[in-house]
């Protein structure tokens, strides 16, 4: 079982290694990570950290496709980028096609989401639902074979998810014990309806720039 | 501010990209992803995703240390490795000096951790205790500048910890927004509290040559 995580300049690097570090646990599966050209990406932080180990031409029929999401998605992602081609051509023969954060943004503009149930990072709720997909407040959403999580850190929600439905309850488990994910937050201020007003509100200006509606 | 995160072959991708997504928001830090080489490393799932940006000898004078752990670390990091000769040259002037999972065991062996509270991944403790250091099981644990996450995932907790200690606790908050840290894992097994006793077994035994007591 072939997992294929694409990457581009301006994502986010843990919306793709929260879930690879699950979903490559899974028993006989292997993950590439692929993208437009050879060598590193530049993300979101400015790191050059992740590097494509194999050019969307040779990944052509992967199994499971993950979608990592970043800052500012929609200014990397144009019309003509490649990932969009490549999206709609292995998504004929995926079983799983998923993201993680704005990458389902990336995924509603290849057409992929239209008239279904998806989520995203909270802040770009707007964007999905302008992009034709209908947005669902939750931390991970499954719409037939489409697989949606919300933002950044819901990738090891969702990967955990999508193990326990194709291998079972017990590897799962025995994954999220192997990653010792008993998280301990040491603040509550995760999510739109834990944190201060307030908070929100600042961080929703911080990122407008980044996450226009 | 600057945080160095050192990569080597046989590391835990999650290790370093979890915290790095969160210290890397703090305000005016800057991260280097560093090591013994300039290029990739292969990590323990087998792919060379990671890249080294500057060598050891280009970053002399970090403020922060995050050492990532392996599922094999030991037998990747021996007596005369790099990293360890590095890691206590710029010890000595870090404000900050962490680890993740197994990452623990280097500092250690580094004989950083000599005689200090510690903690790692939960099948590593004794060796942990092997190589100097005291173990508490406790998602992070702090002795002065020395600040310790357990397994793979902690690496989360440990980092939000770390920004509110320097940063303050809004800042911390903001970041958790940020990165929509409001877990939901959809199974309770990630600590050997919670799982099963057979479960604890199965995997204690399936790290067992790579964890050696």
């Amino acid at each position: 079982m072939q997992v294929a995580i694409p990457l581009y300049d301006g994502m986010t690097a843990l919306d793709a290694i929260g879930p690879y570090d699950v979903l490559g646990r899974l028993p006989g599966a292997t993950v590439v990570f692929t993208g437009e050209w050879t060598g590193t990406v530049r993300n979101d932080l400015g790191n050059e950290v992740l590097t494509v180990e194999k050019v969307f031409a040779e990944v052509s029929s992967p199994d499971i496709v993950l979608v990592p999401g970043g800052t500012d998605v929609l200014s990397h992602v144009d019309d003509d980028a490649e990932i969009l081609s490549w999206l709609r051509t292995v998504d004929a023969t995926t079983t799983w096609t998923t993201s993680v954060c704005t990458g389902a943004l990336i995924l509603a503009k290849a057409g992929l989401l239209t008239g279904r149930r998806a989520t995203t990072h909270w802040a770009s709720t707007d964007t999905l639902a302008r992009l034709g997909a209908v947005p669902v407040a939750e931390r991970v959403v499954t719409d037939g074979k489409y697989v949606t999580g919300a933002g950044v850190s819901a990738g090891l929600d969702l990967a955990l998810t999508l193990v326990g439905i194709i291998a079972g309850d017990q590897v799962a488990e025995a994954i999220q014990l192997g990653i010792e994910y008993d998280p301990e937050p040491p603040y509550q201020a995760g999510s739109v309806a834990k944190a201060a007003p307030e908070l929100v509100a600042f961080v929703r200006e911080f990122l407008k720039p980044v996450h226009p509606m």
